[in-house]
């Protein structure tokens, strides 16, 4: 054994192509999966096949779904006439998670980013409009994150979803629940400041 | 989706069972695979089943191996005499890379460690035995590493293997090559120290 079996390179090359796996971890876990129960490798294959074949991209907003369209697109009790525009799947979730959004979403898949090559061409903004088109929204939120590509991302959008009649809005950004003053950056303290609320006596 | 599909959580769970992946990196992963490549998906679990199926302990040294016993324990030019014990499969191939090593091996798989309940009884050291009584060995090489536990494994093995007429010898512990006194502890500076070598002149 002057290199690890082929069997093991291979899966160790195919585990190194994950995301945050790098060449290292891909061969220690291979090495770990060739001593395991037979069982838990094969069960952990299937799940990695199951979970590509069952879950899709929403026809509609994007979100992974089991079902075309997704539940959040055909509950009949969701307002459709609010969309909430995210930049990735998992947004969806967290504000999903949240309890208080009761209308649609749409994915972006990403946000602009002239530095690595990603244009509006790049985001989902065309289907975006054609949704758009057929059930025009009375308010479209923009729940970007608050680094410089979604403020960018987010400027881009209210532009050029301007003139639909539609109230667009963004998320507030301040100070998050529970964090003190001396754990905020600077940015975040400004823009808490900006965005400061009347309070009622 | 107040939830993440079921087909995700479930191929999370099994990613988070595989080392150094924690729950946060099992999830990514997971929504990285649902929204990849099909064809990759299916790849990476042919991988995981292929590698599983076709390498194994080799059923003499226990070092990884696609064909049984594995290429070092049957080949003709390789002393058989000379046995290098190792803690873990992986050694072989470290050991096998340095390229100056022509013997047998045994892997241990694992080391003496009382506070993890790991006792001599979980060693793969009944087979080194039968294997010894087999085919006596004229040198046996304990190439376990420098830490506590390997120490004692190696003392415990000493005292074991003793009265079989092998000589008994362990991994020479000192400066790496090419590393600075700068860069080595002082446990490895006092074992460079104790075994030191008469240069000739």
């Amino acid at each position: 054994m002057t290199r690890l079996p082929e069997p093991v390179t291979a899966l160790a090359a195919a585990l190194g192509r994950l995301p945050g796996i790098g060449p290292r971890s891909a061969e220690r876990i291979a090495l770990h999966v060739v001593q395991s129960d037979p069982t838990a490798v094969r069960d952990l294959a299937a799940a990695l096949t199951l979970a590509r074949e069952r879950v899709a991209s929403c026809s509609i907003c994007g979100a992974l779904t089991e079902s075309q369209p997704c539940p959040v697109c055909t509950d009949p009790r969701r307002d459709a006439t609010t969309v909430c525009i995210v930049e990735r799947a998992l947004d969806v979730l967290s504000l999903e998670k949240s309890g208080t959004y009761r209308g649609h979403y749409h994915v972006l898949g990403g946000k602009l980013s002239p530095l690595n090559g990603v244009g509006p061409e790049d985001l989902r903004i065309a289907p975006l409009e054609q949704r758009l088109d057929r059930a025009p929204a009375r308010e479209i939120i923009l729940a970007l994150g608050g680094d410089v590509e979604g403020d960018a991302t987010a400027h881009y959008l209210a532009r050029r979803l301007a003139g639909r009649g539609a109230r667009i809005s963004r998320l507030a950004q301040g100070l998050p629940a529970g964090g003190g003053l001396e754990f905020a950056d600077e940015l975040t303290l400004s823009r808490a400041l900006e965005g400061r609320r009347d309070m009622a006596p």
